[in-house]
This record gives structure tokens, sequence and C-alpha cells, in this order.
């Protein structure tokens, strides 16, 4: 019951950060095409973060299924990934007002790249809590390969937005793909 | 239980998307008439968008009852559905805030449109999820020809936005009403 | 589990009225009691207006704690009433820039009224469902006096807000402060 | 089932004012350091409240877990809570505009007074709900040296504010970070 309380909170503040994103796409004061082409980018970076926000909360869906027992080391763990995770729609809003120039877009990667070591922290919590490396989702994970390698192409893109900003939005782009391939292992065995 | 991690956070979303259109209505400075009138039409809009999205809520509470798995492609299909509703608010507002003109009239036609599709999907991949043809939701939506009208009156409503707009507002209203007819159909044979 | 939806559903709308509503007292620029000053009127219409949906939450779980089932008829009947309260945050920001001026008290006044009647219309909705005047819910509102006298010091409101605004707000604050005493009759039937 | 919905309601009125609090911090036009380093004294109060409301989550939660019977008296105790909470983001917004200078400071140390007061109404309702001094919850509290200094600490942050203005706010953060050491005692009590 302690979980689905705290379920019931990470989906609010998921659901809530996924739809104010939207707020800012400013409604335009002109009825023409020239008024709507400046939101095109806003508009871009907001379906980027709503498929990272949908992405996280897909995979913490599957993390908290495995998970049987809340302690206050997950409770805070968690509230720490909802913290950078409620950063979103202030980057996602200064990217796409300023049309991906470096320092939003290095400021975009920096929240991502913090958010993927908070639900890194937040998976070991988890895993500890159940038992250590004998745990279901601890063998469902296995080498977990692209919760390793996001936090790499995160610090990339954050190193690239300075050099060639486009870039870095390919490699956003691209880790978002790579996580919506759907991660079948932990559905695998935890349905076992 | 799965299921309801997913009906949780739908309800979050909707619940937020209904509340904050109301936000497009700015408060205005003035305590009179004048100041209230430029209003009417943003207040016209956001009845018809509440509507749609009470709609959503119900056939969505519909859909999800008659589900009992639920699958990575129903998560994402589901989020699918909810991008297209979270956009809501801004074409709410634009449309509103122009008083009906062709372009921004077309675009809420547009999102109608691609939310109804999202819909379809989504069903689609519950009927398939439950064994096909056979489940007890495909027999209970049959021809579906609610389903099947509105993107085709959707359709009609965005040529129209660049011909009569206002004949694109009515189709827009004549679909909601079509849909507030409660759909029995679904509530029969679950509850059987 | 149908119910539970719906009541998912409502406390999600009823949480976010509640909240954005604050959103209405902008922040000040300056640090100092000048700047806070025009902000007194807002602010007590804000816990006005916090009180009032805690009014309407706090029944609202009462009345469909009564509640079995829920139809079509019942759903829609609560999005009727959420539309209303859903206008809340705008007339309480109205009502508070304006410093309870003529027109926005009597429009306080009249989504108050027609929140009323919403809630009267579920609650009417609830009872026939439950299978008439004999059900649990019929006899704990019995002659339901708060819930007949409400509207008509409502009406008045409106009607004094263009002779004497302060009288509306005194009657407003009146109503929510009966509504406070708290509703002993439904909560002893349902407990027996 | 009555506390269920106690719960999820408070559930979604804190993940709201968590994440709207962010909406403070506006996103700035230009794509440079000399745009973002305004926004640093808002970033700052936004983590230091974040970190407020989560603690009172985390407490809530514990507190709730404890309580078996909700009364009228709870359910507005719990809404005076949540009052207090709703201006956490306005008074949030108004001391990183104003770089911590004296009233803003103070004003933030008030309503984190008044929402300590507001907890501990709330604790004291539960525990006699349970039974007076022999319930679980009384026993895990027991002298409660926490909930007491804070309010003690908070009305010295308040006085500091028009002294020392940067004492007050290391005051408010002491008592997060007191707070923050997790509170095994209820924890212990009702695993149990």
């Amino acid at each position: 019951m302690e979980k689905n309380r705290l379920e019931a909170f990470s989906d609010g503040v998921l659901a809530i950060i996924i739809t104010i994103m939207v707020l800012e796409m400013k409604v335009p004061h002109g009825p023409d095409w020239a008024a709507l082409r400046p939101l095109l980018p806003v508009f871009l970076s907001y379906v980027l973060s709503f498929v990272y926000v949908g992405i996280y909360w897909n995979n913490h869906h599957h993390l908290l299924k495995a998970c049987r027992h809340v302690n206050g080391g997950i409770l805070w763990a968690n509230l720490h990934l909802l913290f950078w995770l409620s950063l979103f729609p202030f980057v996602t809003g200064w990217m796409g007002e300023n049309h991906f120039t470096p320092l939003p877009s290095a400021l975009y990667g920096a929240v991502l790249l913090l958010a993927a070591i908070a639900y890194y922290i937040l998976q070991t919590l988890i895993i500890a809590e159940q038992g250590g490396c004998e745990s279901k989702l601890a063998k469902a994970i296995g080498r977990d390969w692209k919760g390793k390698l996001s936090p790499v192409l995160y610090a990339a893109g954050i190193a690239l937005s300075f050099i060639r900003p486009w870039l870095a939005g390919f490699i956003y782009v691209f880790v978002a793909l790579m996580w919506l391939v759907p991660d079948k292992r932990i559905e695998r065995v935890v349905s076992e």
C-alpha cells in the first residue's frame, strides 16, 4: 500500500510535468502561419520532452512493479528523480525559444544527464532493498546497456552543444528513440 | 494493477488538460461587460474543448474497463493519444483568441482528427491484446459508426475552415453532440 | 471499480482547481508592503474559493461514498459539476483583481449558483440510480435545507452585487461558513 | 477507503504544488549565461521549497499510514494544511525574485510556520481519533523534538529576516536538512 502512494504521487507529478510543458507554447496573437512559425522549434522540443517524460513514466512503472517494499531512501531517491524531471518544462522552453543555441542545448542535456543519474540511484536502492544481486529486477536489468550508454551520450551532447548544437539535438533524439524500443527484459522476467 | 497505473496516469493528464485550458481565459483588468466581451469566443471554445476532453475521458474509461492486460504497445499508444489531447489547451486558446478564423479553426480540427486516429490505434491494440475479433470489446464496439464517421467530419471541418470557418465550428459542435449521446454499446456488453 | 476512477478523476480536477487558483496571485516585483498590498483582495478571494472547493470536495466525497453504481448520466453530471468548478480560478481572479466591484461579484455568485445546481443534479441522479427515495443517501440528506437555501442565497448575492457589492461578499462568506459546519447527516447514516 | 481518497486528493495537491513552483522560473529570452544568472536565486528557493514539499509529502504519508479512520475534522485539518502549502509557489517566487530581502524572507518563514502549525493540528486530530495517547502514532512520535523545534526556528527566521536575511535563509535550510534525516521513529513502530 505504501508503494501505491509513491506511484500515485509520482504519476501525479509526471502527469503535471508532461502537461504544463505545453504552456511554454504561448498562444500566438495573429491567426496566420507567420504567427505560428516561431513556435515550430518550441513544438519540436515539446515533442522530444514529451517522449522523454513518457519514457521515464514507462520505466518508472516497470521499476516499481518489480519493487515490493519502499523505505525512506527510496522515497527520497524518487523525489530526487522527480526534481530533475520537474526542470524539463523550463529547459524545454528555453531550448525551444532559442532555436537550439549552445547554452540552452547544453543545459537540456545536463538535466537529461542528472535525471538519468537520479534514475540509476533509485534503481540501485530498489535492487538493494530486494536483496542485492539476487533480486528479480537485477536479473531483469542484467547488463543494462541502455542505462549505461545514455549518460555517456548525454555528456557527449552537452560537449557537442558548444561546437555543433544540431548534433547535440540529434543525439538527444537518438537516445529517446533507443529507449522507445520497448524494454522487453524487465517485462519478461517479472511476468515469469 | 498495471492497468490501474495506466488509468491513474491518464486520469491525471486528462484532469490537468481539462483544467489548464481555463488558464487561456486570462482574467481581464476592467470590471465591466466591455472587459468581459472579448472573452466570449475564448469561453465558447473552452466549453467545446471541455466537452471533447470529457468525451475522451468517458470513452477511455469504458475502453480500459474492457481491457485486462496492458503491454508496451498499449502504454505508448495511450501516451500518443495523451500527446494530441495535450495540445487542446493550445489550439483552443488560439481558436478562441482569433474568433474562429480559418487557420486556427483548421488546426483545431487537425488536432481533433489526430486524437481520433490515436484513439483508434489504442482501441485496435487493446482488442488485439484480448484475442482479436472474438474479444468482448470488439463485439461491443461492433461496426463503430461514430468512430468511423468522426474523422471524416473532422477532415470536412478542416477543409471548410478555409471556406466557411463558422461551418467548421458547427461540425465540431455536431460531432461533440453526437458523442454526448451515451455509448450504450460497450456498457451493455461489459456489464453482461 | 468504475466508481474509483470517477473519484480519481474528480480528485485530480479538484486538486488542480484548488491549486492553480493561487497562480492568479501574481508574484509582485517589489520586496515591500506596498507591492504586497494590492494582492490582499486577491488573497481574500483565494481563501474564499479555497474553502468553497474544499466544501465541494468534502461533499462530493460523502456523496460518492454513498454511491455504488455509476452510469453514463452520473459521469456527465459529474463533468458538468467540474465544469462550473473549473471556472472558479477565473471568477476568483476577476473578483479579487477588481476589489469586489458589481459585475465580478455577480459573476462569482453566478458560478457558485450554477455549481450548486450542477451538484443538485448529480445528487438527484445518484439517488435515482440507487432506487429512489428509499436509498440510504436520500434518507441521509432528508430535507437538505443547506442544499436548498444556498442557491437562494447565491441568487440574493448576485442581485445585491449591483446594489451593495460588500453585502454580496458577506453572503458568499456566510454560505461557506454554513457548509463548514460538518454535515453529520450523511456520515451518520452511511456509517450505520 | 475513505482514507484512500484523502490521500489521493492530498497527493494530487502536493504533486501540483511541487510542480507549478517551477513555473515561477520564467524562461529567459536570451540564450546566454547573462540571461540565466538572474534566475539563480529563484532556482535556489525552488530547490528549498521542493525539499520542503517533499518533506511534507513524506511525513504526511507516514502520518496517514498510521491512521485508520477519517472524520470531518481530519478532512478539514488536512485541507487547512494544504492551504498553507499551496502558498509555497507564491512565497517561493517572491523570495527568489527579490534575492532574499527582509519582507519576502519573513513571509516565507511565516508560511512555513503556519504550515507547521497546520501539520501539528492534523497530527493531534489523527491521534485523538485513534484513542488518545495510547495510539500507535502517539507512541511513535514520542516527544517529537523535530516537530517542536521547527516552529521555534521558523519564528527565529522570521525575526532575523529583518536583521540578517541571509541568516533566516540559513535557518530555513537547516530545518529542511534536519527533517531530511529520515524519521525512523514512525516507520519502526508502524512496521512492528
